[in-house]
């Protein structure tokens, strides 16, 4: 029997960089924008602020008509009116002074505000008890942004301050990545589509695909269902061929078995130049991974347990659906931290994802292992995350410390 | 003046918790309950697997048929065909055996399975050369899911692991909580739409609106966007009402200035009681928030300026969604470790969540402090996440190991 050969998980996360590249970019609405990634870098058109503003209610002065001035030596000022918010501020001189709101326009020539809570009004006329400085309680125009400087550059993905800091400047649209589209099949002559009421001794419900569709849609991808594959060759291979023309990356979920693993391997050579990539990764669950390079598109073979399954699609199916969308690496990953139940003992060589429940108390969060074999979905159902045991650890003991990976 | 009477974030949570209650439960699809709280508690019809499966590639065997066998002394099988995938498997005798795959129905009376690479055949005889125990390789019927159980009760939400484990189940569709439907205002007559290509003196864009757009979306709620409303106490208050009819959730963005905020105050006391539950939040940036309970549906007064806006959406905004989506309290938010750059000082008696950049580095992730107004958005855009600085700090000191909680 031929040995697997095992590739390191950073080695996989390094293929996937090396092999594949960002789908091409396409220019979308910036109200569709978010979770895409930048394919240009944008230079701003306009200062943000395009006026000097207010950022207190107060008075709007010069500030050298404060100076000297105190608590118990007001400085006396007139004032001319109110800026009315969105128009153009009136004109002050010295010794005047104009109300202004949180957010309006300075006066021209003012250089300040005053807060309101820092002076009293008696008619027009406006005693200031405190001196301020040219500058207080003002944001400047272009302050935030400048005219013409880079604000994000390629490859940045869109959150909800970058799409509130580009309508700010009055960007309407914005050129990104294309969303990765991903044909998925399932395969194995057990499976039935998980609509079906009842099954025939040995049939089982095709439960990947709903969860996998799902996970898909998390991570910002569309699914394009080819149905659960017969292990028939020939069709198998068409089916993928035609498939593969239509999507940036195609997913095979199912075949468990020794023989269906060959099966999708040898399809996986025949769809494109130059296959396969990895025959198995050294992690525990979802050792008997496949992932082949077909002409530049990326073809993943899942391993047929359910755990594995989804445990390697969160994992490697995330990096390469994060490489086609143009995403930076991810370099920070944040974690729980607790402290383990019980002793866990690991297999040196390979890194191991144990499944974990938390339970907070006084001292902080316990997580409690899950034991149960991978192919049972109820064990990963009730675990709130994943404890990684790296694969040159032998185990950890109770009470240790460790970080656990939320299972969102 | 009158002084601002602020409540501590976490008697924030509480209130939420106490006034609000999960939305009316709406039968769905499964592929479409991703992130959605069951509002049922869910129990088995079925065993899972509903048949004894083999968890390898190999021989079904009588296990006491190997005992005693090993290396040396093999035992000998006779091999009477091959479990056919899907299909019910042929019944054996003691002394045969039966070639079945991963995830194969085991043929009825065997009890384990020899892996295929313990064995050797010679047509259909089969040599074992290691004896198996009774169970070996095998998953038994309902050993995921035994029929009966409660596999999750109500307030789950739904990932893609449950979603999976209920397709395994034959369940099709399942009764969760609705999704909150989001009433969304600007305000304040310095503000234009952010389509607006140019803008007058005193104008500027209003950003807030598809930046909240995208949080709410990512917290899986809707928006019914009622546009920019204008000054006047009469119109804001009619269309507020007549958008609070319609929706699960008011939002009001904009009015930083205090009689702004006075005056969406006002209007909350009026759409329904109790009326104003919170003034003010004990938290920086983001104090002046408004919260209100008008006959049991939330409204939430932003504060104007953008960075708090964000801010307080994703906490406080996340929260009430969480409560009315029927999720359970949030227990667990993970965070990157880091070691901070920079003394910070914090006023005490507030919560301050200060931006930074994180820098990876051969020691682990450094966490630098970005500093900045509140109104400027690229600050934000410029962080990779939030430190919490808790109420009864009055600061940190560089060299400190922090926990940064990512902005996504």
């Amino acid at each position: 029997m031929k040995l697997m050969r095992v590739t390191a998980p950073e080695d996989v996360f390094k293929l996937i960089n090396d092999n594949f590249l960002p789908l091409e970019p396409e220019e979308v609405l910036l109200e569709k924008s978010g979770g895409r990634s930048l394919a240009e870098t944008i230079c701003a058109t306009e200062d943000v602020p395009s006026f000097d503003r207010s950022t207190v209610d107060g008075y709007a002065v010069f500030a050298r008509d404060t100076f000297g001035s105190g608590e118990g030596i007001p400085a006396m000022l007139e004032c001319i009116g109110e800026v009315l918010m969105g128009e153009t501020a009136p004109q002050i001189r010295e010794g005047q002074c104009c109300l202004v709101h949180t957010g309006g326009m300075l006066p021209e020539g003012s250089d300040a505000v005053i807060m309101i809570e820092d002076t009293e009004a008696t008619g027009s006329l406006i005693q200031s008890f405190r001196q301020v400085a040219p500058g207080e309680n003002v944001i400047h125009r272009g302050e935030d942004i400048k005219k013409g400087t880079a604000v994000l550059s390629s490859n940045h993905r869109l959150r909800a301050p970058e799409i509130g800091m580009l309508a700010s400047l009055g960007i309407t649209s914005v050129n990104v990545y294309r969303r990765p589209k991903i044909g998925f099949f399932s395969s194995g002559d057990e499976l039935v589509d998980y609509h079906s009421a009842s099954l025939k001794p040995g049939q089982i419900r095709d439960s990947n695909a709903p969860a996998l569709f799902y996970l898909a849609s998390q991570l910002e991808a569309d699914i394009v269902y080819g149905g659960i594959l017969p292990d028939i060759f020939d069709i198998f291979l068409e089916k993928s061929k035609s498939m593969l023309e239509k999507v940036d990356f195609l997913v095979f979920s199912g075949g468990s078995s020794v023989g269906s693993r060959d099966f999708t391997a040898a399809t996986m050579n025949e769809l494109g130049k130059p296959g396969l990539l990895v025959e198995g990764i050294a992690i525990q669950p979802g050792k008997p991974t496949l992932i082949a390079n077909c002409n530049v598109k990326p073809v993943l073979g899942l391993p047929g347990h359910p755990v594995s399954a989804l445990n390697i699609f969160a994992i490697f199916g995330k990096a390469i659906i994060h490489r086609l969308a143009g995403h930076k690496d991810k370099l920070f990953s944040p974690t729980v931290r607790a402290v383990l139940s019980r002793n866990i003992s690991s297999r040196s060589g390979r890194t191991e994802y144990v499944r974990v429940i938390l339970e907070p108390d006084d001292k902080g969060v316990t997580a409690i292992p899950v034991f149960g074999r991978s192919g049972m979905l109820r064990t990963l159902a009730e675990a709130d995350g994943l404890l990684v045991i790296p694969a040159e650890s032998e185990g950890l003991i109770e009470g240790t410390p460790v970080e656990i990976i939320l299972w969102d």
